[in-house]
């Protein structure tokens, strides 16, 4: 199956001239979720990983099947305030103002190699301070896989020096 | 493994005089993430489902890998505006003003069966819109299933009617 063919685009959403890509319609089918979470698997093939990651919140989405399918830990990255306990801070710029990412400080044990999940790369910036996020804590990051990738906005030159794989790739 | 053991509780959070049950030292834990995932899809063995639907952000990290498992098709329920195409809301009560929930109204073929997730029943207002919208969209809800159940708070009557499981419980 092209799992392209499972994804909905919707034009003019959230904003005018933004060509949104609507994965609901793949993770309501069986065949295609399935699919979808093996072929992340099947990327990172023969690379040990002790634990999956995934920013809040469709990275839970693919994140968390894929650590059971690989039979490791799972890490949620999310919007500050939300973690319990003691966490640790990632701030970004965007086009306009900052953003800022969390992670628990216990999350990430020194050595650890972690997998990095997200269901799209626009410009990179959500996964490259989870990446930090991750290093700061002594994980090793072992990848960074995307559901989707939108090629123009050039995520990849933002995540140069990780490996970067994704499943299905559109110019915007 | 007691899965209980794995849950970290904090108190004063987030607001004093709660006891916070934090999940995420299950979830980053593989036997205990694993074994989660296995004995939610246990509580339904023989029940058949045709998706799972679970409420943001919580409700992903474990409805995925459990559509995963028993081979069925994933519904996100969100927070308004979060989803891109035609849909449907829930407005609730909360103790101060409303809060609603949505689901796509393309989510849910008439006649489909149901297993709905979340992490925690408290007072079960998030679950019980969750389960109207996929009734509006003709699902039969099959059961309701939680990691954690907060007894003292009543969630289950609140639920009356379905079949409620949850694998941990404490009384507040």
């Amino acid at each position: 199956m092209d799992l392209r063919d499972k994804i909905r685009v919707i034009e003019d959403f959230p904003a005018e001239g933004i060509s949104f890509k609507d994965i609901t319609t793949l993770l309501k089918d069986p065949e295609a979720l399935h699919q979808c979470i093996n072929e992340m698997a099947d990327k990172f093939k023969g690379v040990h990983i002790d634990m999956v990651a995934g920013p809040e919140s469709r990275g839970f989405i693919f994140a968390t099947p894929l650590a059971y399918l690989l039979g490791t830990g799972f890490v949620p990255v999310r919007k500050p305030g939300k973690l319990p306990a003691d966490t640790i801070k990632y701030e970004y710029e965007l086009e306009y103002g900052t953003d800022s990412l969390e992670i628990h400080r216990d999350a990430i044990k020194k050595g650890q190699k972690v997998l990095i999940i997200d269901d799209l790369l626009a410009t990179g910036g959500t996964m490259y301070a989870t990446a930090k996020l991750v290093e700061k804590l002594g994980g090793e990051v072992v990848g960074l896989c995307f559901l989707i990738e939108l090629k123009d906005l050039k995520g990849r030159e933002k995540l140069k020096g990780y490996r970067v794989e994704s499943l299905i790739t559109y110019d915007k």
